[in-house]
């Protein structure tokens, strides 16, 4: 196939809510393909689709979306597979590399490319303030293609490592109950009064925010919408005098090699 | 103080290297500020500052930095704080609300916002496949400002959950020693196999890639533009007929409660 007949995937996370919260590199994209996919609520979030062939699908169906992708991609097309927030934290890009592996050896040589985005732990600590400023982890609560066992080792080993811990996908209509069992077992293993903060819909008009304790908080709060943090013991709450106070888990902790009030800073 | 009078503080993210990566978000911020402050390299990525004043500072003076934007928003300015990435992690967010909580009561008042951006982790695993498909966690290896008892610990237990580890700030002229060490303590808890990817200078010009395992590694090729990324033994290397493998780390894990090819999708 010569490149001038050879298709293209490429994998965008559209942020988390608000298209102000698109990269360029993620509109130029999607200017781009010729065939966008992506579960309905997705696709009717997007900007400028004239032109384009949309293939909508349920939620759930992300292996056979993705062959789909490379189906038309292999044909010549070029083809844009969406997700919300960033397509490699628990989003499409690893279903389309898992599509990769089990498809035909020809896929291996297509044009396929993730491009980053913010995810919805990015989007709901920068409404909270800085929650992740120090070391932290993301755990997707779904037992639907891990065992549970394994989710409540995670959540035990993360609590005493003293990471904040991003939780996606807390509760379902088919999964209600887990959420409770995840608060129990963090319950065990960090102190009750460890912030910790619902974010619901980040970034779009029906947001809301509560900001509660890991001792005081119901998990029966959280939906599919919701990102939970929880915060360390280390993570701090600034009071305002009106407005929704500040959640931050400082840089420092005791024993730095550093005493002055500075720090290498990362990109 | 009237909201006419009223100040701001913007932390903004620009992004791990390319412009295309800033959001229209941040681009708008940027552009409503009256003065500008960050450090000297940050600066020199901005587009159009006409008009602004910059405040260009050395790497390592966060908390400073923060207070005098702050100072700047209490006499009435709007002020945006640049960071790398996302300023929410390991960037100047934490500094920032760490400079309201020790200063005056007043600042508690400010309005001060943070707009959130690609991290390197984000940018880094888009360039290699989908290594941050399943849970994950982020260090930040530096330990000018935290014990290095503690980060090694992190480092073993984040290691035995199964979490994908991003290291942030792997090594420093001042700390070109403490990544070895950092790879000695891994490779104590998880196998030799599995993936390692050294992420240098991604989305830049000068960008490279280095693929291999924790067993072969060498601690050594990282630097202070490096982000590197140890896949679990979960993590997967498709080989490719030419260019670089990609990696991914599967969304499923065998006991998972549904069989089809289905899971909740995140946002």
């Amino acid at each position: 196939m010569s490149s001038a007949d050879a298709g293209s995937v490429r994998v965008l996370g559209l942020g988390p809510g608000s298209v102000e919260q698109l990269t360029d590199e993620a509109r130029h994209a999607l200017e781009r393909a010729e065939h966008v996919l992506g579960y309905h609520t997705y696709l009717a979030r997007l900007p400028a689709l004239e032109g384009k062939v949309l293939h909508g699908s349920d939620n759930g169906d992300e292996l056979s979306r993705a062959h789909h992708a490379l189906e038309l991609a292999a044909a010549g097309a070029h083809v844009a597979i969406v997700s919300g927030g960033d397509p490699g934290v628990f989003g499409m890009a690893a279903a389309v590399f898992e599509a990769v592996e089990r498809g035909p050896a020809a896929h291996r040589a297509l044009d396929v490319a993730v491009v980053p985005g913010v995810t919805a732990m990015l989007a709901a600590a920068a409404r909270l303030g800085a929650p992740l400023g120090n070391d932290f982890c993301a755990i997707n609560l779904s037992d639907n293609l891990k065992p549970w066992s394994l989710i409540e080792r995670r959540l035990e080993l993360a609590a005493q490592a003293g990471f904040v811990i991003a939780l996606y996908n807390p509760a379902s209509r088919a999964r209600p109950g887990q959420v409770h069992a995840a608060f129990e077992r963090l319950r065990q293993n960090r102190a009750p009064y460890a912030p910790v903060a619902f974010a619901k819909a980040v970034g779009r008009t029906d947001e809301e925010l509560e900001l509660t304790t890991l001792g005081e908080a119901d998990p029966a709060h959280a939906d599919m919408r919701t990102l939970i943090v929880v915060g360390s013991e280390a993570t701090r709450r600034i009071e305002r005098p009106s407005g929704q106070p500040w959640l931050y888990t400082p840089r420092r902790v005791d024993g730095g090699r550093v005493d002055e009030d500075r720090a290498d800073e990362a990109s």
